[in-house]
Parts: C-alpha cells; structure tokens; sequence
C-alpha cells in the first residue's frame, strides 16, 4: 500500500497512526500541502480532487477521506471492535469530527501556524463552534478512559489527530482536564510516530 | 425504533428513506427544528447536544449523525452491500458529502429557503465550494448509474438529500444532465417519500 500524505496534516497522520498500531506494511509518499504538491498534474491525474491524504492499494485502487481510510485499515483489528452498534458509535464520532470539530479546530490552528496569523484574527464563528466542540468533548470524557471503548478505536485515532494541538489554534486545554488526561493516554497506548520512519 | 426528525431536514431524510425502503419499522417522532424543538429541556435531556435526526433503539440507546445512522439502519442489506472496499467506498462519499457538500449546498438552500434571503447575498466562498461540490459529482456520474454500485447504496441516499433540492439554493441543476438523470433514477428505485406516512 502506498499512502500520499503530509506529516503536518492531522488528516494525514490518522492514517499513519493507524498504519502503524497495526504494523501495516506501507510506503509514505510526502505530498506538501503548502507548497502546491497536491495540485500538480500528476496528482491530479490520480486524484482528481487533489485529496490528501489517500491511500493506493497494490492492485492501484485508491481511496480518500482520512476516516474512511482509517476505518478500511481497521476493518477486523481491535481499533474497530465487533459489533454493529459500537461501530455505529464509532461512526457517530467520526462523522462528528469531520462536521462539528476539524472544521472549526483544525482551520483556526491554520490559521496560526501556516498563515501565521494571530490569536485575535481568528474568525469569530470557528472560535465559538471549536470551543464547543472542545466542550462537547470533554463532557463525554468524563469517567470514561476512552471516547468509544476502554481500548483505543478509530474514534480516538480520528479526534486525537487536531484535538493533541487544538493550543496551537489557541484552544484552551489547560482548563480541560479530561482531554489531556484522554490525550496523553490516547498518545502513550499508540506510542504515536509524527515522522515518516516507517517505510514497506 | 424511534426516529427523531425534521421532514424540512434532509439529513433526516435519509434515516427515513433508508429505513422505509428497507421495511424497517419505526415511529416518526417530529422535530421542528426552526420552533427550537430541538433545544427544548426535553430533547437535551436524551440528546445532549441537540443533534437532529437521532434514533432511539427499542432498549433505548441513541445514536446521532445522520449517516452514522444510515449506515448502521442498512447493515446487512443492499443498500451496504458485502464488500470490504466497497463499503469504503461508500464511506468515502459519506465523509465527503458531510465535508464538501452539506455545508455548502445545504447551507445555501437554507439561506434562501428558511431565512428568505436572495440569492444574490448567498456567502461567495459556500456558492463556489457548492459549485465545486456539484460539478464533482456530475463528472463522477459521467458514464454511470448510480454512485457506487448498480443499485442503490446509502451512498445515494446521502447525497441525494440536498442535491435533489439543490436549486432551492440557487445551484444550477438544469446545466448538469447527469445529476438530473441521477435524481430522477434515485427517487424512482428508492420511491421516495417525504411525507411522515409510515409508522410503527
């Protein structure tokens, strides 16, 4: 399998977070998001959205969307227990991220660390919806280990991804106790790897 | 099972094709959304965050997030049909529609419709990304019938929630003959209702 992706990508390292729990032979192929490497014509060519990350199977199938590669990789490993309603909650969360969280955190982070702007420019509405989001989380948190099941799933994987440097987007989790308790477990059960040292 | 729901919503649509066309018996349980129904001491009580549509199952877990409940409704059925990649393919237009579609194409719809606004003020950056979002969709169905598979898949019923009503937010269906084939063969397989016709 062949995975185009970009280290400072949250959507990216799902995905190599998965790879890696579950030893899945791969090779990393760094597309540079910033520097337009999504958008030549041979990406394109192959992903005519210029969707990163995505995954190429042997057999040259490809897919996209971080949370529907990661739960492909997961399908019959511990990160996706059996059970239609525990998947049914894991998707609950996942959907969740991608409409109620990674559009409000992950872009205000953007914001910050790539456009380098400042706390206070940030858009209004993302603030509000982020914290919210941040809120809603640390609400579910409380008295459990995990966001789904006492060991780590796919949810965990997919929330932890902007969730760990939410602060870089200049979210509070200082004053969330339950997130960064969830966080340094989340970081220590899939001993997490930021770089691209593992290669098929 | 009780479906909580807004027929005005077409996230809560799709629970209810998906579960009529699959004979799933249910108990339509209205939700007015724009009455604030949704955010009454009630409904928070059961769905903290107010989420719309959400399931009840008989034992009286919940789940929210239309397309979690989609997905988990058509389990086992044709709708989802048997097939590791084929059902991540399916996920990859459900993460999608969720990402790239609804907050564009519905949003929009929801500007005109519900708050009676024109056209002309719909927010530039939504109309572009809705266009975007539309015009992906007509080259995808370039040559097929329907998005996945041959039959219909929940894939279908995601994205035909707000691309049939598309134009209600100013989006042009008439230029994109292969959406227009798609609706029509979607409402015609799935025989749609829109109406809180069937209960338990």
């Amino acid at each position: 399998m062949k995975i185009h992706g970009d280290l400072a990508s949250g959507n990216c390292l799902k995905v190599k977070w998965t790879a890696d729990f579950l030893r899945l032979p791969y090779t990393w192929l760094p597309v540079d998001i910033m520097q337009g490497e999504s958008r030549t014509p041979e990406y394109l060519a192959k992903f005519p959205q210029g969707q990163v990350p995505a995954i190429e199977l042997d057999d040259g199938r490809t897919l996209a969307q971080s949370n529907a590669i990661i739960r492909y990789l997961a399908r019959g490993s511990s990160l996706l227990p059996d059970g239609a309603f525990i998947q049914a909650k894991i998707d609950e969360w996942l959907f969740w991220e991608q409409y109620s969280h990674e559009p409000y955190v992950a872009t205000c982070r953007f914001h910050m660390v790539y456009l380098g702007k400042s706390k206070k420019s940030r858009d209004p509405l993302k603030v509000e919806r982020g914290e919210k989001a941040l809120d809603h989380m640390e609400r579910q948190l409380q008295g459990r280990t995990l966001l789904v099941d006492d060991a780590p799933t796919i949810a965990d994987i997919a929330l932890l991804a902007y969730t760990r440097v939410a602060h870089e987007g200049g979210f509070d989790l200082a004053s969330r106790p339950n997130l960064r308790t969830w966080i340094a477990r989340c970081e220590k059960t899939l001993k997490l790897s930021c770089r691209a040292d593992r290669h098929a």
